[in-house]
């Protein structure tokens, strides 16, 4: 997959590495992976990409209970690896522990969270990696670094081990450069009963989706779509996220992503609020800004939020047939440029508005419940990534398409 | 519904008693609630049951997203209730914030974990209150109190601000003296679509679950079930679990239990291991015995348990029409007499067998993702549960005939 062999130093993916060997035999035979800081190894510190964090919290007793599936199945693990401070950024550049490498495009972020696990993946250093997404975290560095990021159907993955951030969203996903990897993987994760069909019955092209990304991503994105519109001719439709939610006023994705984020803040505080309260953790300059904005968050909306986020997974649920599929952008533009000046979160329509944007497209799943697998694109060497989302728990289907399609 | 008012002390329910005023109005105006302590009151510490917890965590900067909702919606909170230690337990005495009374039993235990909501609203001093289900926490005091308790739909009541057990069996829950209260607060909380029919298609009995409860049990649910036999004619069923899961040998609901069991002791592991490995807190002798049991965990078990828990959550899947329910005892055994031995959790065949009866049947909704409510039945005057169990995501449906049969 790479030109030339990249070690574990430059990939700056690790914060750690070892040796955990399986503990029994079966599917995964053979493989080795990488897990985020996030995620709980016996022994060590699950430092979630902070020090403060690391320095107030005592070391894991045991493997997540995701870990211990993969070793059961004969996977071998061979480190812990970046994650941007918390889980809670898009970019991938830690302000302590570093920005691991994006081997196709060194001058640009991995985008985050799951920074490091993408990056491992990306550089061959390992056959597969876990991440976590609660709003992108997978999917969006999937899409940068060119390999393939499933976020899970939402609620089986277990999160035992893993820290939250917020909690109806959390899910553990999967990287892989491989799509017949990805789905062992995944399939095992999850102990789906293995699709059997990998013919989709509709794929909706949700255009307002493509509308919302740069120009340099459409056009990326044209032949790669224009290749689906062949070879499922007819059962290719091109419709609007107002054809799903039914809503008649308003900008609907601004809509979805408000409806996430009111949420996601919300739980962030009540996941995280005491104790930065309490440690007063240093964090880097954008961590720091994006705390406070949850705190800023108005907590009378939640109830409202809730509802249209119910509200939302009730017309997706009617929307979708159980071989339907939704296609989309993983990302609203290409991954930033290493120096460039940060995107603001709060940006909404000046400025850069990367966050606004890249949280309307992967709001969909999040509020859905819904599987999304990120697909790597690159027709002129900077990653892209388009997106086929299912119905939920419809995992398995999602990577059998996958699978044909890549 | 009390014959002689009891007071906050007498009801030894409450570990702390405020008045938060509603911040909004809306279709629960004019109620009060209480909230088991292992969710968040903002400015207050969530001890969880435990004063080493307490002790060892900061205080809660806002509101749990769950109490945030009610209280918008015109509800007032009124106090804090006992837990039992770190929610894990069923029979609702803590060594360290006593027994909350069970008003319809004095001589008797509430039940647990979530003791002090069951009391409250048993001893008519809320309208309803919140409690946690993992594993009946909410569905056994339910029973035990003569009060009605739901455990919904696993994923929908979000759990940010409420400490997590085991992640993949967690619920908040709900109890209520009146089916009415019942169905408006559970779905506001769930912002389901209001169920219109109330007429269920199929009812189930689940002969097995009422074959493992106790003689007195059985009987005190016989004439129940005669009138519900006599309401639904040929649409109550009788079936054993095999007629769901499809296995030929074996015990079916030891299987269940076991599933169960090895998935909730790896999380708890995961959730709780490395604190009490650290912060070494004192805990009661039969919390201490509860936590020995996780530690001796074999964890090379997970992934077989993973395996058979989605296995049999697809085949209740494709048992459940959306308007059929199940219906079995909510608890084996009439709530312990105070004073009498603890039953011993790992009891299996000889001694106190309650633990494994009662998992047995709260696995199927742990399991299933479903809803479960129990009602109140108590023609002797010791309360009975006797529980329904609807399809996941059915909780509107569910609560609609409950109120048709309390």
């Amino acid at each position: 997959m790479n030109p030339s062999p990249i070690t574990v130093s430059q990939s700056k993916a690790f914060v750690a590495t070892f040796e955990l060997p399986p503990t029994g035999s079966g599917p995964l035979d053979g493989l080795c992976f990488a897990v985020k800081d996030l995620i709980d190894i016996a022994g060590w510190k699950t430092a979630c990409g902070n020090p403060a964090w690391r320095d107030t919290h005592p070391p894991a007793v045991a493997h997540a209970v995701c870990v211990e599936q993969l070793l059961q199945a004969g996977a071998r693990c061979v480190g812990k690896t970046v994650s941007d401070e918390m889980a809670f950024s898009l970019l991938g550049q830690n302000h302590f522990y570093g920005t691991p490498l994006n081997p196709h495009a060194p001058d640009r972020v991995p985008g985050g969270s799951s920074s490091g696990s993408a990056s491992a993946v990306a550089c061959g250093l390992v056959d597969f990696a876990l991440g976590t997404d609660t709003g992108g975290s997978v999917r969006v560095p999937a899409g940068n670094c060119g390999i393939l990021g499933l976020r899970p159907s939402h609620g089986f993955i277990s999160m035992a081990g893993v820290n939250p951030l917020a909690p109806s969203f959390d899910t553990v996903g999967i990287f892989a450069g491989n799509p017949d990897v990805l789905a062992r993987v995944s399939n095992f994760l999850l102990s789906t009963e293995l699709a059997v069909a990998n013919e989709p019955e509709t794929v909706y092209v949700v255009r307002d989706a493509f509308t919302l990304a740069d120009e340099e991503i459409r056009h990326a994105l044209m032949e790669p779509v224009r290749m689906l519109r062949e070879r499922f001719g007819d059962r290719l439709r091109d419709i609007s996220l107002s054809d799903i939610d039914g809503e008649t006023t308003g900008e609907n994705f601004e809509t979805w992503r408000d409806t996430y984020c009111v949420l996601q803040w919300a739980e962030i505080t009540s996941c995280l609020g005491a104790w930065i309260a309490d440690a007063k953790p240093e964090f880097g300059p954008a961590t720091a800004a994006s705390f406070e904005l949850t705190n800023r968050l108005d907590r009378g909306r939640i109830a409202g939020a809730v509802e249209r986020r119910e509200r939302y997974f009730r017309r997706l649920r009617s929307f979708f047939g159980p071989r339907d599929l939704l296609c989309m952008p993983t990302a609203p533009a290409l991954p930033l440029r290493l120096g460039d000046p940060l995107p603001d979160r709060s940006a909404k329509t000046s400025g850069n508005t990367y966050y606004p944007r890249a949280l309307s497209l992967t709001s969909v799943a999040g509020i859905g419940r819904l599987p999304q697998v990120s697909l790597p694109i690159s027709p002129d060497g900077v990653p892209v990534g388009l997106s086929l989302l299912a119905a939920h728990g419809q995992d398995a289907f999602l990577l059998e398409v996958a699978r044909i399609l890549v």
